[in-house]
Parts: structure tokens; sequence; C-alpha cells
């Protein structure tokens, strides 16, 4: 119709036109971007049960938009490209969806397995990598166009079965650590060549490492048991050492705990000398040194502690706690150990994250429908934003992160 | 609009006009701001002898545009805002400019003292804090309009007289501290009612604090001291015990080293339980314990050292020099204390900075007229960019950085 129209008009009027659809277009697009956005302050909310998740703003605090057609979002995880511009979420069904943060939309999304348990990016932000249950093995992808680059069966043993992996972390260098659950292995994945990534594996390290952490600064890997007590570690800097018991008193008691009952670890934190873990069953945060895995200190705490995270400072511990104490959150001072807040945010408190330096802390709060603000100097509430059922927050200043 | 457009065909034209004059102001519009940017991958480098600044892309890496007109530029120094949209760049004239790293361009630029010497971001983002020599003392600005919220004067003794102020930091809480030169006080300052900031003074901390640095904890300040040997400590999580002396054998020697030959503070590391630090007027780097303040070891190296910078993982530490072997860059392995590597970028090698997560550092090579980029497991240079005499790199990670 418009070209019909031109031709009739005769005169120039054709280029006028095409201006005019031009500027109609660009105005779309840049309504679509919104104003101009930064990136250094965004973050994603996982809302489980509508497989969506919103896009906020830490700085306002505000939710900027809402993604649907996420798929199962059950222990979703977040990682962010190295411009923090794409958030990567990690479905539990094998789902793997890179989100444009600039343009609120999913940029790509691929069903890469059946079962899938978490995901990492590469040290040079180049490579994503997830680790499935099903089938057992670790995924190579392009963090640009999410093309898989490589594949890696977790076999293990003389009838090549394939192990669940778990564990999944980057590391400096250009590797990825993971440990797979069946076989009692840590494995060192260096993929500086991602089209063939190499791989030294630990055997025996220990039965059925059902978790792991990075330390901060990339040195140590530590897998915890579920067929025995202890832990399982690995220097990095040192990995011709070969892979050490640790903290050989904890973990499983002779109750027959299932894996979801155990402590994931990225509950654990590590800061400066110490490390806090949550104790598995009791009411009790255990502080340990990270210089001889003694333990130091017992925190009793206000129920089963589930996750204990750091203040970016390393100076507060925040607790969240297992039904039926999960509308609680305790505050320890890292200065003498003290307990010096205990806060009632709201039902079912699930995950916690800390603005980039520490002046906030975001609470997904499930039951409550919310995501609430604290200020961690005052420990006033500051801002509560609406969300369906959120079970996780995540900042994009994780693209900074080692082992995040 | 097509539909209008069919309908009222030449009588409209004005209108259509209009909506022609929108579309080419949009294009430039979106043009100026590029294609859609992120802001987690970007970083200025300072260009001293012809007042202006790059903006670089880490990821690609590639330079996205020059901002020129920004004043005195010897030892300048830069701070990102909490989005990671804005640097803030402080000049030695006094000159505060805001530079909107989307819009390639100066949002705002004030004269906000006659001789400054450095800032800092306030924990929450919202305020930028300067030193001033000459007035001495602090001023506040809002981040976002740098209109100047507080004065501090650095005033001390009976008749007022205002010192120098130097090592300038943000400190969890919203607090900033300083040192001041004459006045021998170290200043905490609550910045929690910008307009009214209190300030807590620590006196006789010791002869003529010249610069400082924090823990990257934020939990120890550590002033150096030109007027005697030896440092001047404030722990944060613990200020009522007031101000420490530690390293009492570090500094002046009985030769009187001028002020600028003394090593800034900024050139130290701590990492793990380690402090690094470049020893004056010899060929060494010196490694302190952390914990108990005693030097460990001394590490010869091939010049007088500058910045001794540690990766992000702590693993590495780069060593630049001062004339006449400042073409020279060398790698100690903080696992055994060893140098690894010693390199030969090219002439006048001034300033180092990492990625934020320690694959790559950026190196400006001010006689070489080039900032150069290596690849810090292989140490093979990977992208080399030009720029006029550079001498600061800064990448705007450090928004998240406590300290920075």
């Amino acid at each position: 119709m418009v070209r019909a129209l031109t031709i009739s008009l005769g005169v120039h009027m054709n280029q006028i036109i095409r201006k005019v659809i031009i500027a109609v277009s660009l105005l779309w697009v840049c309504e679509a971007s919104g104003d101009l956005r930064a990136t250094g302050d965004l973050g994603v909310v996982i809302e489980r049960e509508t497989a969506s998740v919103q896009i906020v703003n830490t700085s306002k605090p505000a939710v900027l938009s809402r993604i649907e057609g996420l798929g199962d979002l059950s222990h979703a995880s977040v990682v962010f490209s190295r411009d923090q511009r794409y958030a990567y979420v990690f479905g539990r069904d094998g789902g793997l969806t890179k989100i444009d943060l600039l343009l609120d939309k999913i940029d790509k999304r691929v069903i890469q397995a059946g079962n899938s348990i978490g995901g990492a990016i590469s040290q040079d932000g180049k490579l994503i990598a997830v680790s499935n249950y099903t089938p057992g093995g670790v995924k190579i992808f392009s963090a640009d166009t999410l093309e898989q680059l490589a594949e890696i069966p977790a076999s293990y043993g003389e009838e090549n079965k394939l192990s669940k992996v778990v564990g999944l972390v980057d590391a400096p260098g250009q590797h990825f650590v993971c440990s797979l659950f069946e076989a009692n292995e840590i494995w060192l994945i260096d993929a500086k060549n991602p089209r063939e990534p190499s791989v030294k594996k630990f055997k025996d390290i220990g039965k059925q490492p059902y978790d792991a952490l990075l330390s901060p600064d990339g040195h140590y890997y530590a897998a915890g048991l579920f067929g025995e007590k202890g832990l399982a570690l690995l220097d990095l800097w040192q990995p011709e050492k070969g892979v050490e018991p640790i903290l050989e008193d904890y973990g499983k008691d002779d109750e027959q705990l299932p894996v979801y009952k155990m402590p994931h670890l990225e509950g654990w934190t590590m800061a400066g000398d110490w490390l806090f873990v949550p104790a598995i069953g009791q009411h009790e945060v255990l502080v340990i040194d990270k210089r001889d895995w003694a333990l130091v200190k017992r925190i009793p705490v206000a129920g089963q502690p589930v996750f204990v995270s750091g203040r970016p400072d390393g100076r507060q511990m925040w607790v969240n706690f297992a039904f039926p104490d999960n509308q609680t959150v305790q505050v320890i001072d890292v200065k003498d150990f003290n307990i010096i807040k205990t806060l009632q945010p709201g039902k079912a408190v699930l995950h916690m994250e800390f603005s980039p330096r520490g002046e906030a802390v975001w609470l997904a709060v499930r039951d409550e429908d919310s995501v609430m603000v604290y200020d961690t100097e005052t420990f006033a509430e500051t801002a509560r934003l609406p969300a369906y059922k959120p079970s996780g927050v995540f900042f994009s200043d994780r693209a900074n992160r080692i082992g995040w």
C-alpha cells in the first residue's frame, strides 16, 4: 500500500515515507531498549512456579521487566556475561536460557540435556559449561551463540557408566572443575581448546561427592561427600599433590539423610581466615580455620541453617533456615562470632544476595511473594518488590567473580 | 501514521517533515550511543599530555572513543558509578569530570579546588569525595549532579591551619577515611548524612602521612609516613582501639627522599595472608605477613619497584619499575615467591590493570604510545591499542570494589 501510494505521488515522497518508516522503527527500537541502560547494577530474580524471571535494578531499586517461558526453574542458578549484558539461566530440565538484560527478552534458549544441575562461565567469558545428571556429563557451549562446542561424558569404571555431575565451577586459567557423584571423582577440565578440552581425573576422592565450592580466590576446590563424613579438597595451585580429605568429622551422621537434605555448599562462605559452614541437622553454624581446616567455634542459631552468606566485606554472615524456621534470618558479627540481629522478614526466606559493596542485601521471600531489601548497617527494610514466589536473586557483579 | 498519510497527503506535509526531522535526530541519538552497549567490560585510559581519556572495551579489546578537555591529568585517578555508566576522573588541577561511557561525552565537569590529589565514591554510589591540597580538605559531591553537599576543611592546631589531605578511600558503612599530611592525623568520616558529615579524628598518628591504602575487605587502613619510618594502622572494625604503628623498619632511610620519590601505597597489594610492598630505594619487593605485620621475605627484582599489582586471584604479582628500568615488568608466583617471568613490553610502563577475573593485564606504556594487553597465563601479548602517552588504565569493575 505504501509502495502504491508512493508511485501515485510521483515526486520524492517515497524517500520521505522511507524516513518516516525508519523513524517509527527507531522509535520502537529505542523504546524497546528503554532509556539508555547501564548493566552494572542489574540483577535477576527467579520465579520458580511461573517459569519466569524478573530483571531488576539494584540502585533504584525496581523491577524493570518480567521474562517468561524458562521451563523448570527448581534449583535454578544464574551466571552473567563478561559485559554484564546477558544472564545465563540453568534450569533443572536441561534448559539453558540466555537473557538479554538490555532488551528485556530471551536472546537464545536451548534444551541441552534431560536433567541438569548448574553451570559456570569461563574466565574469559567465552564459554558456558553445564553439569548434567541425564545424560551424566559436562557440555560446553559458546557464550555468544549457545552452539555446543564439546561434550564430556562422565563415564567411569570398566563398564563406562555415566555419572551424575555436580559442583561445577569455573577456575583461573580457563578451567572448569566438577565432581562425579557415582564415580567418586573430581575432574579438572582445561578448556583453552574448547572443542577439545582436556580432563585431569582425580579418582577415589571419597564416596559420592554431592556438591562443591571454590574459594573466592580460585585456590581451593572442596567437595562435600554424601557417602561418608568429611570433604575432599583439591589445591588448584598444586594439583599434582592430589585430593586430600579435610573436616573428617563433618557430614552425615548415622541417620541416612537424603541428598536434598544435605546443605548445598554454595551456602558456605570463606571470609578472611575463616570458613563458615551450616552444620548438618543441627541448629549451629560452624567456624573453621582455613589454614588447618580445624573447627574453631560452634555458633548456636535459630534453626537448621541453609545459607551462611557473607557480606562482601566479610564483616557479617547472614543465615537463613530450613522449615519450620524459614521466616527467620540471623546476622553474625564476624569480629566476635556473636549474633547481633534476628530478623523476621516473612515466610520462606529462600535466598539472599548482597549488593556488590555490601550496603544492602536482597531476600527472596517466597510465601510473601516479595523480594525484600535490607540495609545491612541499620537492619531496616528499605524496599519491597513484588515477585511471584521468588526463590533466588542473582546480581550482575557475579560476572566479575571467580567460581560463582 | 502511514494511515494518516494516506488520508491527508499534501495537506499535512509539515507533519511529515517533522517526522523526518525526528527520524534524523533519532538516528543521530542511536548512533551516538552506538550499538546497544553494556558497561561491565568498559574502561578508561588516561592520556595525560593531551588532557584526554579513551573509553575502551576489554572484551574485544578496542578503543571506543576519545574524550578531550579534562585539564591536568597528572596523577589522575578514576572511580566508577554503581551502574558502571559513568567514570569520575580526579585531575590534579582540582577538576572533577563525570564521563558518560554510554554516550561517549563529558556529562558534567567542575573545578572544585585549586590542587587535588584523588577521590573516592561512597559505598552506596551516591557520593563523590575529593581530597584536596589547596585548600586543604575534603569536599563531598552528589554523584548524580556534582552539586557540592559538604566541605570539610582539614584544619588543625590552635591556629586552625589547613593541612593537605591524602590517602582518601571509601570504607563500609558509608564512610570515607583520609590522612592529613601536616596535621599528622587520620580522619574517619561518616557520610550517612552527606550534608553534615561527622568526623572522628585520630591525632598524632605519626609524622606526615603521605598516602594510604585500605585492605580489600575494608578492614584495615594503613597510612605511609614521610616524616618517620613505619606505617600508621587503623583497624576499622575496632576504631576505638586507635591508631597503631606497624612495620616500624619500613620507610625513609637517612637519605631524605622527596615525597614524589616515595612509593604510593596504591602500589601495595594484599593477597591471602600476605602484603606485597615495593621497597623504598631498593631493588626488592617485600612480603609481609598480614597477621603480625612481620617481614617474611625480600624478593630481589630488576629495579626500583613502583607498583606491585596482584592478579585478582592472588596467584601472581606483577611489578613495574622506576626509571631507568621502566621498560621491564616482572611476574612473581605467589605460591613460592619466585620470579617466573621478565617481560620487556616497551619504554615507560607506567601502570597495570587486570581484567576482573585476571585472564589479562593491560599495561600503559607511555613512550610507545600504546596500551598493551598480555595473557597472564601464557605471557603473550594479545593486543596493542594506540593511545597518546598513556599513563593509567582503569576498568569499570572497580565500581564493585571496596576502597578503590
